[in-house]
């Protein structure tokens, strides 16, 4: 007998996430799209506002606040931050799981908040039982949760370049730099003076120096790793493609350690992890894009006694939809490979 | 019980045609790839030569003469022109069919193909059994074929964007003109001023004008269609992008008509073919990406009398190799989208 | 004793043809720019606005309406259709000249620009003494004119492409078909869906198929030269690079001709035209870049009996600001090739 | 009187930098080009190697040992590593000044040339009396040299980054991390899988990682200017633009700073230096695009006491030609910014 599929919901559709989002569930073999919303274009076809899903997603968009949740198992949110916080606090007493792509509940508590995004929290609540969802690090408790928050794209390659240096203790904690540089999708899919074509093709610059939000996101998850204050300097930069990021990351470690000792901390601490393959070479943005891939390279240089790590992703799905999926499968209990296997699109 | 797997060999892996190929039919849940060839690059990984593919698709590379052919069922020659012709006549008695991807069999005779591609051709015969693999069109010979002729990528979209029109004798058969534009992955992996990253990026030119091969390919399809000769003005650019084909076809018709009969004349015709999207407004490269779609726009120009449809589809996949595997779908006798159902990738 | 520079201003300075004029006019040794306006920005540096001049030009913007025009010899006007004739109107009775570079004194009446703009024009009395600005083939006009409507980017790219064989009434009236290709800051520097970066990126699309306003622009020039009505069938494309449009121009001579006399044809037509380079080959947009320079390769087709012209131009430069210069040049006679003699950036 | 122009040649100008060079130098309005070199294209027209110049620099190349160097007062070699050093010995005791751009000169000693380059010097007597030519930190040696090493591009928006700070010896001389960001045109015009658009285009990626040339070049230079020993982790990564770069330098200040005392080392240190302009926010590789501006921009971080400096060059022009052209015009005793003021070109 057939099994019976999971319903979904992906509130908020018109950006690229929920785009990506639609796109890799419409395939997953194991859910079915029950609704996808959105505010501004409700009551067109899906396909009409993304026309690549001509006769494959025709779903009729809707309200959010007019669907029916009893029967979901998994609501998506792929709403800006800010606007998340309201729906997660109006749905917490529903049946249905929530996966959360904003930025609201992936920090500590909403002092943290407050500080970083400057912005009242507006369910505060939420904090206690949300689960930072990275799989690699977090997967178990993310199976048994509630509400999930989605990792940011930049933290997903920057945490994961690092993670098993600092959950081994083998780095100083206040020398951290994470020099990061992304695909414009980034921005979103807003019109504006930062994602005008003649302002980023042929273009590079750094942007929110000092200052970006997911530096404290960044901080907070590798403190968790290594059970100390960790402060780190990122500096994200703004690359002329649509997909992918890469982070070179430089730690300075507290004994020295030779380049085969290095390849084996990476290769120990991934090694139940499909997803990240560790590389001999540095990869590049194309031999991830479209997948669910992060591949690392972490290097050691004898001459200046500094770790390098580069890592590399697709934005909108390690870094977004399908680390969302992955999440998803983890909390239905199925094969978290499931949906993901996608090969990268190179060229 | 399970079924057995289908037996494939794909030869020539180095170039993009090869990988895509691979790519496709690594997911494929019919067939099993036996065999990878390459000859410069014979004893390596596969995944060497495409780290894309890094834990995903390990072969190693072999020799394409050393390959047993014995229990395959099909191979697919991803080869340069002028080589393929020497493996289909040294391959001729053997079980597996062949599927072509180079221009060797896409013409009618070897007399036009020596007249074309300004080289002797080595494998005469096989002209007589050679069948001209585009689904659309020539799906039900497809079916029963030992040898097929792939489709270039120009011609298989400059032929879907006018092939209603002249199946239906609806168009003068000698004033069409088809001004496309390619991607620069047509041009192929091999180094040249033609592929340097600074001649094509920001840039944009028209070649081979007045004389690309591609030309007679496609004159020869549509006067098949609409049993009289046809002559096309075919002019090729080159594109800043990886991938995609947009045509611009020009079209005279006999007598006048409306847009309402001209779309009709193209729903009909594209009735039974689930990969041919006609649109109701212009498509672009995005919109086809990564699979194996070809979106059509059909346009009455009333102040003009003159019919222009656009067509689009991505080169190396409806253009190459989903066109391979589409090809391969009907000759095994299974559904023929089996493989080929990835959405696009946008942005 | 050193000359009198000539005065000038720039009338909306916010976009990319008056930054464009702004960089010609500042280098140019015999004109001084008294005045750049900007509504929206009116207070601040130009600089500020474009940081590329920080320390060059850094002049305060102004609001149009204040500038003291007495002793102006040239305004340029750089701005929105429809804008433009508020102030050719407002002025028209000032000693400077006008150079306007909107669509609004281009056609040769009200009642066209009403049919083809869909906007009623409210300075009609303008069209009786402005002059279409296109030097190689107006320039004697240009001189001794108050009001120049300076052309279309892809007017003169497509007026230049054939003008020889309209000329000399070598081709058919009514078959000229123009593909023309456009980098995307012929769309101006407003964000919208239109210029966002994932829209064009790796992306390519027709766009105003058998309706774009630059036909009839096309149409009227061409039926001036050979004294008859034409009809064009002329289809913009959007291309993922900042600058340039190429056009395929296809055009069916009256009479056989042969390459020969076709590259004759055109040597003679802009002998005395510096800026005009006939080609051996096919240009392509880099050759010109950042230049004033229109690059023209016409081709005869023997096969098909057709002429194919291919001509590139910046769009920014020859299509817009270059232009304008070099019209400001013969009003204040002046050597025509004055501060225009870039040579092309490349790559 | 007219004074007479200097006499120029350009040795090697099949380039990417010869055809700056020669671009810069026939616009330059004190000196006159007697010669160009191509050991390949001897013969040709120099338009026809680079059509951009068709009409305006159609000298034939020549062969360079044939060259006549009698009456040269400046040679430029525009060669590959290794070929320089031969010309510089052959023509030691020729009256002509030598500009070198390749790598042959700019280190300490054919020592330290051996260990970075991998290749043994056979001109080891020319760095005796080779001046490193960064005007704003050499000028005052370059207007009495005899032979220039032009700097490389990386150290060259890689020292100027930081040098106000080196200097003053204001920070740290072990933690300067040099995270660099290059456009394609880096890496010449010689077709390789490097330089293959399908793998530039949407795509990035770190090289040289620990090991690059230029980071002794950099070290050494910091280390004239702080008189102590410097050690720089430099790691370039590679654009898909064609030019520009941009560094993102992290440096540790020996004792805590503020923005304002910051702002003014900057200031006073490049203040008689017209092409460095320090901004107040940061720079993108537009801002200076075809120019021989070096913008930068100095932050401090509070948070994390490091100085983060970005700088963005034109690595063809301020990186190699323009540098090239600055240097000969202090050499020549003429004004510095002769021919050098091209406002960028952006967009």
């Amino acid at each position: 007998m057939k099994r019976n599929k999971h319903k979904i919901a992906i509130v908020g559709a018109s950006g690229f996430t929920g785009s990506e989002l639609t796109r890799l569930l419409a395939s997953h073999p194991e859910v079915e799209i029950k609704h996808i919303t959105s505010e501004s274009h409700a009551g067109k076809a899906f396909s009409e506002l993304h026309p690549q899903f001509l006769n494959i997603v025709d779903l009729t968009l809707e309200k959010a606040d007019i669907i029916d949740t009893a029967d979901l198992d998994i609501i998506f949110l792929a709403l800006p931050h800010g606007v998340s916080m309201e729906f997660v606090g109006r749905w917490k007493d529903k049946n249905a799981k929530i996966i959360d792509l904003s930025g609201d509940f992936r920090l500590r508590s909403p002092a943290v908040y407050e500080a970083w995004y400057q912005k009242k929290h507006s369910f505060q609540e939420g904090f206690s039982n949300a689960v930072y969802g990275l799989p690699e690090l977090t997967g178990e408790k993310v199976k048994s949760s509630q509400l999930i928050a989605n990792p940011g794209c930049y933290p997903t390659a920057s945490i994961l370049s690092v993670a098993p240096l600092f959950a081994n203790k083998l780095v100083e904690n206040d020398t951290l730099i994470i020099d990061a540089k992304s695909g414009l999708t980034g921005a979103g899919i807003k019109a504006s003076d930062t994602t005008h074509f003649s302002n980023v093709n042929e273009n590079f610059k750094p942007y929110g120096i000092g200052s970006h939000r997911h530096t404290i996101e960044i901080e907070e998850q590798l403190s968790t790793l290594c059970e100390e204050g960790v402060t780190v300097q990122f500096t994200p930069h703004l690359l002329p493609v649509d997909r992918g990021i890469l982070v070179t990351s430089y730690a300075k470690p507290k004994n020295e350690i030779d380049s085969e000792q290095l390849r084996k901390v990476y290769d120990d601490f991934y090694q139940e992890h499909p997803f990240i393959r560790i590389r001999d070479k540095a990869p590049s943005l194309k031999d991830v894009r479209g997948s669910h891939y992060c591949d690392i390279y972490p290097f050691w240089d004898s001459r200046t006694k500094r770790i390098i790590s580069i890592a590399v992703i697709d934005n909108l799905l390690k870094g977004a939809a399908s680390e969302a999926v992955h999440n998803m499968n983890l909390m239905l209990g199925i094969d978290q490979q499931t949906g993901l296997k996608q090969i990268p699109l190179k060229p």
